[in-house]
């Protein structure tokens, strides 16, 4: 399953129940720039692999996305801030 | 102080940690309905004095909402569903 994550784009507490709960519960964090995405989650008490994924992922990393997806795994989407 | 809350439109964890907090810390809520606002605020946990306010209200329901913000009250707005 893919869940698209809206994250904050300023203030730490703009982020929903269900958004918390996504990220907590799914087994990997696709996003943007892990070492930013890395200090947001931490605030959080979140801490799960990520993968890093953007606009310019090739397709190799495209490929372990979709396969990870096919194996049944729970990914959450999220770019640096905001809507993916 | 005057806080504009948005509260979610279907699903009660579209709500972000601020907006709880706002609501948790206010020292009024004013709703469109406050049956509707006092089934979701049960949800949350949260209890404080309802005032209903909306479109329609009149002069002197305006008159006391501005007259408890003079006082400097926390009044924390918010409609049935979304952001008012």
């Amino acid at each position: 399953m893919l869940s698209i994550v809206s994250t904050p784009i300023g203030n730490l507490e703009d982020i929903t129940l269900r958004a918390l709960r996504t990220l907590k519960e799914c087994d990997f964090i696709a996003c943007e720039d892990t070492r930013t995405s890395g200090i947001m989650l931490k605030h959080y008490e979140i801490s799960k692999p990520l993968l890093s994924f953007h606009s310019h992922s090739n397709d190799f990393k495209i490929a372990k996305i979709l396969s990870l997806l096919k194996e049944g795994k729970h990914i959450a989407l999220i770019s640096d801030a905001g809507t993916p």
